[in-house]
């Protein structure tokens, strides 16, 4: 039974679900040091979570004698550097999303983890969440037949910290912070396999005083004729709204991650407590999450990393995903601002998928548009004359 | 009081629930006479709803000396000749959806209506449903904000009768069934004196042997920059999924017309009774709507048009709405085909609508990019100096 | 095509629902006069609904010549006095609900119009909603098998008018004002016919100052052995929470009336506008309702009642019904005070029901006492040997 | 970091479900032996699960030298004895639900682990669900203000193995199975140091052919006047039905574990995999689970238990509170023998607890029934004048 002691680089919110995932329940693997910028916050994080040491020197946090894991839960603008350390050191590194500020970054990241040999695993959290984990595996059996479209919807009222609006640090605006999610659980249910081709998006900024887009909606085209659809927001107001809809053809999938999981509260006000990341009230209907860190995805999420690590495998998330991610990102922007299709401009590793077909039926050689079982057992046909190219119904007898 | 005596054209689904609207309740108004195609069936249609008369003459059904008001179910293609005739009879003309094949008949049929000066009224009823209208009512009080994103999705398995099916009769595919009314469900959340600008459209055929697309997205942007955003389906499984989202500055509306209303029901099997429209199965969990033809919008669309006509006035959908509905799915499947952006091209009979646009906040002379009340009642600002472009954030007390 | 004029008597709430009915959408009935203690409550309602005449007289608005349907929507201890004047009209009376303050007076009440021959219809609205009519027909189609169970709740934070808090007025607190509902939609899934045979009631009253129950829960044991569970609260926080829930040997119902009804609004706040009964809060997540008259079922209520008054038939609630619920009422008090089920005391017009019963399986020899199909296909039994008693698991082919 | 071996007692559902927990994730704790009665299902169990030892000797399985922990998940009857050799052996020893099949039985075995000084668990899970354990500490914060009603709802189609249906072996039906869990989520939100006073219940056998109740209701009565209401039944049809509601003089609360938690599949049929406990159909709309050993609670219940051990404090639910449980399930029995109010009989080890009390207002003299704020934001008070007892309407400036 391994353990892990691992070093901590950054003491935002993503550092604390990090911290409180491996520090939780049961788990056996601990952070022994903890980066930050600012001493105060170093020290105030290292003893809210019982971490035995704290520093604002990253190579210090990084060539930790004991640690054998670098979690990297920086801005985005410090991945490249903090992870080039860490495979110097030659250690794990993990490294939260997005992996960088745009494809070419990322693939520089990926290039240098890759030549130094270390594992590198990539903290895509929601394509963990044990609903979506559940729902991938039922379609990967083939609960919705072929998958023909998969909506992920991530939008909330905007981000918590002041570098995540400042497009220069993080390669974006909503796009970079939430679409990174949703082009991953996307890919996922299409399969990882299928090669995204070409992006359409549109963005725009109706609400906060910035540069970036604060709001976007995306189409890719995947190999298979899948249909991914994205939006995200910093503008949505009610909450957190997290959802994904997968639809087949032979059936249809509904994950609601945040705002409607079986969990409502009504309070008249006054109970003080936190209800969930990105609540924007706390009288009136709530909905709060039950525990946040597992519904989101962390618990599992490490877990993986951890298990692949000790097994010699690819986690399930790795570096190469996130230069996808930030590929797709980059064409999102592309066409957002060429306001047409674009192609997906990336190394792709992954084989070719065939097109999405199902097999016509004939009835006495017309061809079945369609069929439908009658109230008194009998079916209905919708056929098309092959020869006329007429159609006409046609009640049979099952 | 008035009432009116109606001459019903069509025996099909639509026929069945404008009759069953007309004749329900408390109603005041009748259906006299009914036209077939068919013999059988407009006898057969006219026992089961109780209505005195029935033709295969489309000439006699529509002059027939005692209605007054002429109500169109028929195939697309008909509607040109049959509201032609009803023009020329000087009868108030009410047509289902959608008017025309495309722009340029509809843009025929409206000139035709207007020319004759006879009361025309457009037979969109989901416009019309209880839920949607108290939403609309509630966007233009205020509750929501500015809207600057409308989602409606209308997707199940594929329509039951076989003209629907043939492109040549109806003009399209799932857009133009099933698109007709989520546009108008945006129009009417986005205003609709807000001028659609343009349209980008996705289409495919996945499951079946059509020519016309079963599966398309469209994005229409607004002259306000507001998005629409519609998902419709000819390969949904599940039901039919009536579904429409409403994004403002300050609020946030779902509406979910089918499949989750407050009505679920588990039944081992044989219950044998009409459950819902589209509904796939007839065993384990369903989801039955309570009065389908009040909660679909028919009886508020009926009484509309009818009092419309009694108080001079226009009804809340017209033949120009079926016209504007036109222009924009020719722009999807003209987007469709070049893959980009294109124009709505069509007459505009309204004015103009500003962009949208939210006042930023200063404090202390910079950007306020976002304000949140901390558990202790203070304010946590994020800032955006004017000079430096950087981003802050800084505590303050409320 | 016949149609009626009515005598309107009270300008309360009820009123207001009721005159909303009759003079909505293309109804063929309407107020002829209103009566008022009040004269400003009169003339202001007379005017806001378009009804010709007001009168602070009973006399006089219930002999008015022109109507034929008086519709007494007064305080419960005033239903007495206008039925007895009513039924000497020779017209026909609807009621509100309860019918009485307890059964006494509403068999003295029954007695009255039976011995005057007018037609008596009982306003109860819940058991006319769309959705309940839906369910009650499934029910009654077999969908759910041998109904076993039957929850009904209704709660609120209280009423609005004074009088409901006087129990001398009223004959009670939230049972008499919410429990009669309830007790009707039981009655209708468990069948009408099947007599109520005891009651144990449980009230207390935690919140209010008020010297009747606040809170009441109640079950009734039918003479088929089904129970109906009934909870009833002035003190429930969150709205209106009005749902209901059917149990059988082969299915479930859920009904949610009015909190999730497939409309969820996020606001920030200001919409001003009328968002449903019963609602708390003007700001946050809100969950209105379409359409309140026709969710409530006030519109197929009074749709039955004018139908059966033209076909000479029974409505489906009838004086007798409102009769029934004061009994029942009237055992849940004496239940709550003598601590212990108590027979229901009442002249019982049905017949008898026999006992739910399921026919056991057997399988060599044994007793079947569960059959559970394994993922492999074959079933999983659980027997009971009928000479040992023991119990065993055994897997067979299916 | 402490670990710790367990000996597991059991090969059932429960020992599948308690052993994938502790071997789960990042666990640090391992399962070194299993006891079954049968060598062919010890053996299958532990190559399962990776367990190193098997044996079908409780006493080996208890004393074997490695193991500081014992977990029972034995049959009900066999608890006591289980319990006896582990209390004997020194070893902690945390026991499955229900305790014992009585009061009595439950009060030797935790006279029996008390008297050895062996750490003790009472393996209650629902009460450990991430959703119950945020609902429960919102309620402690005030969120709900005082709690005047808990109904918890535990229902499905029956047990999957013979000697849950055999009374004798267990104590009872339905209530002995899923009442344990309902009384103890119920005691969690009223506060566990509220004493349980008296009881109303009534069971039934509806549908399968047994001894004991298939169906049950029944009521408490706490010390503060809060009532707490469950319904168990081994006759529900759609799947597994775990809810909770939770009333307060100033909120609401609505936990749904099972049926809908924002995971909606509809499969055409044939995607083969385990879909959720107690789910009855394989295709048509199902509601899975995200990961039900989390959403179920053993997560969480199984951290509470080992870190109690290592910090040498009581776990959250003990043995004592399975006695309680026991003692409120015998009033359950004999209140439904009885057929009216019964007290709980017990030893009890908490304090009193004050009654429910809201201080009522007064205005002018007048007791303020209740209050609301009017559209225009005046107030409108229901008064209660103290002399004569008469309840008014006014509207006042706020």
């Amino acid at each position: 039974m391994q353990s892990h002691k691992v070093t901590m680089l950054g003491t935002g919110l993503i550092g604390e679900f990090y911290t409180a995932t491996l520090h939780g329940g049961r788990s056996r693997d601990r952070v022994q040091v903890v980066y930050s910028r600012s001493t105060e916050r170093g020290e105030a994080f290292s003893q809210r979570w019982g971490i035995p040491e704290y520093t604002t020197s990253l190579e210090e946090a990084i060539d930790h004698p004991d640690t054998d894991v670098v979690v990297v839960g920086l801005p985005n603008h410090l991945h490249e550097e903090a992870i080039g350390i860490a495979a110097d050191a030659g250690k794990a590194v993990l490294c939260t999303k997005p992996l960088a500020r745009n494809a070419e970054e990322a693939k520089r990241i990926l290039d240098k983890v890759e030549s130094a040999g270390v594992f590198a695993g990539y903290l895509e959290d929601l394509v963990y969440t044990p609903k979506t984990k559940k729902a991938v595996a039922s379609v990967r059996d083939g609960a919705v037949g072929q998958v023909t479209w998969v909506r992920s919807r991530e939008t909330h009222p905007g981000p918590h910290s002041a570098w995540f609006w400042d497009g220069r640090l993080t390669g974006g605006g909503a796009i970079v912070d939430l679409g990174c999610h949703c082009i991953e659980i996307i890919r996922h249910f299409v399969g990882k396999e299928n090669r995204p081709v070409e992006v359409m998006c549109v963005t725009d900024t109706f609400v906060h005083p910035i540069d970036d887009e604060d709001n976007a909606i995306a189409l890719i085209r995947f190999e298979s004729g899948a249909i991914g659809q994205f939006e995200v927001s910093w503008t949505f107001r009610g909450g957190m709204d997290l959802r994904d809809e997968v639809a087949g053809t032979h059936g249809t999938i509904w994950l609601n991650h945040f705002l409607r999981t079986g969990f409502e509260m009504f309070t008249a006000g006054g109970s003080g407590g936190y209800v969930a990341e990105k609540a924007e009230t706390d009288a009136g209907w709530l909905f709060p999450v039950g525990d946040e860190v597992s519904e989101l995805g962390y618990v599992d999420m490490f877990a993986d990393m951890f298990s692949a690590m000790e097994e010699g495998r690819q986690p399930i998330e790795t570096f190469y995903d996130g230069y996808v991610v930030n590929a797709l990102m980059d064409a999102c922007y592309r066409s957002a601002e060429e306001r047409t299709w674009v192609p997906v401009e990336m190394e792709w590793r992954h084989g070719t998928t065939p097109r999405i077909s199902v097999e016509a039926e004939t009835y006495e050689g017309h061809t079945v548009i369609k069929s439908e079982v009658l109230p008194d057992g009998r079916r209905k046909l919708i056929l098309k004359d092959k020869d006329s190219g007429e159609f006409v119904d046609r009640v049979v007898n099952a």
